[in-house]
């Protein structure tokens, strides 16, 4: 099975010692990735943007991998500042405040007009917005409450491009093809698991992520519009990594680490479900360039179904299936 | 504030050591509970409700206490069988097969013709089943789906006293005012918290519990009926204890640590939500005593409005609220 030039259009690489660890996990198989600006501090301004990306670069060594930068969302960003920062980024993300890791500084409320300066600049520059769509209501009803959100901005700003970061409902699902600006990604785990798998038997710490996994209809709208490649889905797999510590402890961070596997895992699903390589290519690959206007580096991955034993751990960071063996393995990487 | 012979009527003591370092945590402030019999192997003849009281009476030393003991209830118990053993239990503990810790040999299906004998027997003897009512389902509906065999059972046995053990929703709630023969437990800890305490922020592994917790209306369907201590309604902790190493791990065990604290935390409850010492009383004693039909030791708890830090464990086992500081405190305990 090939597959060519793989994005990951929403992935975690953090800093320091866990960015040099880690980078290569996506920067090997994946052509590039959407990189997610929430560190502490998080990037916002266009030196952060600059100094990430290459301490990014470091990190990955000889591979040849496109980070695509983001900067954390502030409704005081301005018009000139961002056209300023316009070609060193290819979106801005927005977390509402305290939403998940590393989001203290995020939007409080989502007033439209006090929005409307920084999304109608976006909107104007043509810079998409991806968006963590999710209230601070009950777990399990955050997102379908946020989905009233993504229609009024959707509605307020027809012409920004909003990208609902990893859906996990079907109410997301639906909203897809209620507005036109709406596009969305989707993470491997989430077409994988349900709430079940993290707490319907034994507590599985390295399965908990936000927003959390939800309930078997969720996962089946989800499967339907990734197996299928509607076209305005995208994979992104939300990967982030925690240290084995922070995740079996009192009180475990949220993420669950895919990016060595997910092209392994995405193979498996695609042929368990009979889904064609052809969708398959549109959701790992295409559909996000035809979206976010990218032309990725030419890297060609060959996959072969050959079970593949997942490690313990990754430089200390367990991978979602550790220990356990997948379908698919990767067999060769090329680019030209 | 003072209790008269507080009752906890779903406790899980365990065995060997853990008995042993757990036991006077319940036995220095309850006048007695319905000791569940979910040991490996479980217990299910006279001769081992016997050894495991007197293990049970060993564990707690000087404590004035006593443990009702249980049978696991199996579909092939006979009434000669059930007859002999009367005197030695309390109530017949029934689980579905593998939806908890130790429940391996539980009950499959829920056919009436194949339990009749069996249950027959225990409506004849006026022995009253306890019931781990969650089916194998979606973990968020488990129970609300067991609904349906409760009130299978509870038509086809109307002489039978089912307890609906550790109930968690709203449906299980509104059940009991349908059926004469339906009684619950609820426990604290299902009357304080929600899955956003499990899930919402970081993950808790020691607020992991099956049934897991559930939406805010269902704890307040709970607290509704617990607050006015609704006359088929008893305090059951489902205290169970697991060694930390065996909470905070890669797949958590299922329970929640509450036994030594219990008592404070349903004072602060009741004082919060304005609800009288009579009803507390008739929540934690009476009428556990009119259902059952026992007549506790007496014991005398004074508690007193006094912060109280709350361990970071008990012979390692972390409770709940662990180095938290809760509002009552434990002043006296005499019996006569």
């Amino acid at each position: 099975m090939q597959l060519n030039a793989p994005l990951d259009m929403h992935l975690h690489l953090r800093d320091g010692e866990m960015l040099e660890n880690i980078a290569t996990a996506s920067a090997h198989t994946f052509s590039g990735a959407i990189i997610m600006p929430n560190l502490v501090p998080p990037v916002t301004t266009k030196e952060e943007v600059l100094a990430y990306k290459n301490r990014i670069l470091a990190a990955i060594g000889d591979e040849k991998f496109t980070p695509y930068m983001t900067l954390f969302f502030n409704p005081n960003y301005t018009k000139e500042f961002l056209a300023s920062v316009k070609n060193e980024i290819t979106a801005v993300k927005l977390y509402p405040a305290g939403i998940t890791t590393n989001s203290e500084g995020g939007v409080s409320g989502f007033d439209v007009e006090e929005l409307r300066p920084a999304l109608e600049a976006l909107s104007d520059l043509n810079i998409p917005l991806c968006v963590h769509g999710e209230t601070n209501g009950f777990v399990m009803d955050r997102e379908a409450e946020f989905v009233t959100i993504y229609e009024k901005l959707a509605t307020a700003f027809p012409k920004l491009k909003i990208i609902m970061e990893h859906i996990t409902t079907k109410e997301s699902v639906t909203a897809l093809d209620r507005f036109e600006n709406l596009y969305a990604t989707i993470t491997i785990h989430h077409l994988l698991i349900t709430l079940d798998d993290v707490a319907g038997g034994m507590l599985k710490p390295h399965l908990f992520c936000k927003p959390i996994a939800k309930r078997p209809e969720d996962r089946d709208a989800l499967l339907n519009v990734a197996l299928k490649a509607h076209p305005k889905v995208m994979f992104g797999s939300d990967s982030a990594p925690h240290p084995k510590h922070a995740k079996e402890a009192c009180g475990c961070a949220a993420g669950v680490f895919t990016a060595p596997i997910a092209l392994q895992l995405l193979a498996e699903l695609f042929e368990n479900h009979h889904a064609s390589i052809d969708n398959l290519q549109n959701f790992i690959s295409n559909n996000a360039q035809t979206i976010y206007g990218v032309t990725p580096l030419q890297k060609t991955v060959i996959l072969e179904k050959k079970p593949f034993m997942v490690p313990l751990d990754y430089h200390g960071v367990v991978p979602m299936y550790a220990g356990e063996k997948i379908a698919y393995s990767i067999k060769e990487v090329t680019h030209t």
